[in-house]
């Protein structure tokens, strides 16, 4: 993948926009509750069965507050004000399923939902909302063994820095002191950070539930903040710019060793998988090709395709998996996988029905990805 | 502590208020910096070397924005709207070393400011700014080897939830698998949860600092979330009506148990300490009191005393630590650590000078309670 791939992926990411289900303008059925990312006792924002949100902002004195969906901000939901000094108003149509990051513009500023919990993308803390899915089941925070998510601060000469990565141990991790276990290096996208998998995927419950099902064998997951390419420190790059070195780096010569000094792992490329989404699925792709004997597994969700092409030893690699949601190009992740087979690959994909660029589509992904691990 | 003491304490930090130090009124240095609190790339809020903080908000229709400070939200600052539709200001004085919850009213509304992080207090996520302190090396992000700060979640029968809590393991637990740790059970105070200590604490780099500097053994440190006196789930229940019982249950029967079975704890009473700052003050004092055989070290942070006539057994308590901010009540916490002393126990007092009822009193707390823990 190229800076131009590059560039036209995240240009698809940044326009997707408003994710409103296509529906018939059926009535709005007035059975919401509120959005189990709601701040603690806060009633605001709503959702119904349907899948419409209901927001309900206090700020008696401004004259327009408007709920922007999707990441670029494009359409949203003007809200009406009451007597009381309430903005209310529901969005134009049922949203698609799963986790959306919003934001409210108040008399022409931005600002975050006083109701919602917060969660970092594109670059800010954004509002949240949860749609309920019809398979939200396998994202539950349900009654069985839990892991843990570690924060680790792992020494990094080439940026001189102290860094921040997180790191699912799985359950009965401390109690199995002999078991060494794979790792998954699980990428977010652009403008996210390395709370976004837990956070916004609910890669943890994904991972305790399908584990407590008997569905997979346990493995590490580590999570490390992608958005090395910076202008100055603190400052997230450009994509157009972006350049993987440092971010390789990291990764590679800093975290890979701290892990495996650090954790109870299967320290060789057989027992190392290496995914991402959007753009850790850039980072993803360059990494793996360009350092072959580290990993694996390789997953690209919605972020761009191998071709048979560029990968120079094909006994190296064990599986490539491709993702999209159906809302996104999923003909392209489809016919990579078919040239990819066809070429002699053990390539996989998956497509998530009725989503779009947005996490439900990568809680999906990583939910078809996991059995897929450590296979051989 | 009867609910009476409760009920003072409390309002004594919900009125605190604005946490402007006392100081001539000398000109402003015009030498602001972003406040390292700030979200990435963000150039506001701004704090000088006086400790004066600078807003600047966009809000090109709005009428008026207004920072609170302070748990209260008394005073503040009302800022001034330019040509170019930013609210800039200053505060009227210098702030109180250390960090502060603060939050935005824009046309009456109560918002963040979207240049800052978010941190749990006052039962909402509130808006973070940090005044940089003379003494800030001792919380500072260093070169030395780092602990892990755990989520858990732990299985609780009495509320029917998997509950969350945060577990500090000590640089070198992974490495050292026959060593066992004593453990700190270290409380938040009222409105803030289990992410206090180690967000806006940074309990977690003040213990990396102090066993690389050799001030203190390693131990193991429990965040958990102690706000559990809820009217129903999610709603933070008032304070007058603190039931000391659901969360009491939650910490000895639920979570030490899983403590003791999923880390390698010395589990016995002379290897663990309960403290807390505030609310979690009343609740370790309450539970060590009700429970003496489960801690053998008692710490309260601006959380009230222990009188010598209401332990029972002196030859289980092996220290009592009672601190409190100097713009606080210090001469209570020094008299009720004498009358301790005079009746024959181990009791310190700490003040911390120049500080009130905010996180600064208790990260110094925490370095002055640290080094005197399981020396017996």
């Amino acid at each position: 993948m190229n800076l131009k791939t590059l560039a036209v992926l995240f240009s698809a990411a940044l326009t997707s926009g408003v994710a409103f289900a296509q529906t018939n303008q059926a009535a709005v059925v007035e059975d919401f509750k509120p959005s189990v990312l709601n701040q603690p006792g806060q009633e605001f924002p709503q959702v119904n069965s349907q899948g419409y949100a209901k927001f309900r902002i206090k700020a008696p004195q401004a004259d327009s507050v408007r709920v922007s969906l999707g990441l670029g901000g494009k359409g949203g939901t003007r809200l009406t004000k009451s007597a009381d000094g309430f903005f209310t108003g529901t969005t134009a149509g049922p949203m698609d399923e799963g986790f959306h990051y919003y934001r409210l513009t108040v008399d022409g500023g931005t600002f975050n939902d006083p109701g919602t919990l917060n969660y970092y993308g594109s670059t800010r803390w954004e509002s949240g909302i949860e749609i309920p899915a019809h398979d939200q089941d396998f994202y539950a925070l349900k009654n069985v063994p839990h892991g843990h998510v570690q924060q680790v601060l792992f020494r990094s000469k080439s940026t001189n820095t102290s860094r921040r990565a997180l790191v699912y141990t799985p359950p009965g991790y401390e109690k199995n002191t002999k078991t060494k276990y794979p790792v998954l290096y699980l990428q977010h996208g652009w403008g996210e950070d390395e709370n976004a998998w837990s956070n916004q995927g609910r890669a943890n419950l994904i991972m305790d539930n399908m584990i407590a099902e008997g569905k997979i064998k346990p493995f590490i997951i580590v999570m490390a903040y992608g958005m090395t390419n910076n202008i100055r420190p603190g400052t997230p790059g450009g994509l157009r710019s972006f350049d993987i070195k440092p971010f390789q780096t990291v990764l590679l010569d800093e975290l890979i060793p701290y892990i495996d000094t650090n954790f109870r792992t299967i320290a060789n490329r057989n027992s190392r998988a290496m995914a991402g989404l959007s753009m850790g699925g850039f980072e993803t792709h360059t990494i793996t090709l360009n350092k072959p004997d580290v990993f694996a597994y390789y997953g690209l969700m919605s972020g761009g395709v191998y071709t048979p092409e560029e990968i120079i030893d094909k006994t190296k690699v064990k599986l490539i998996f491709l993702s999209a949601g159906s809302k996104e190009n999923p003909d392209r992740v489809r016919k990579a996988a078919a040239d990819l087979k066809a070429a002699g690959f053990n390539a996989v994909s998956y497509v998530s029905e009725g989503t779009a660029h947005e996490f439900q589509t990568w809680r999906r992904s990583l939910k078809e990805l996991a059995p897929l691990l450590f296979k051989n």
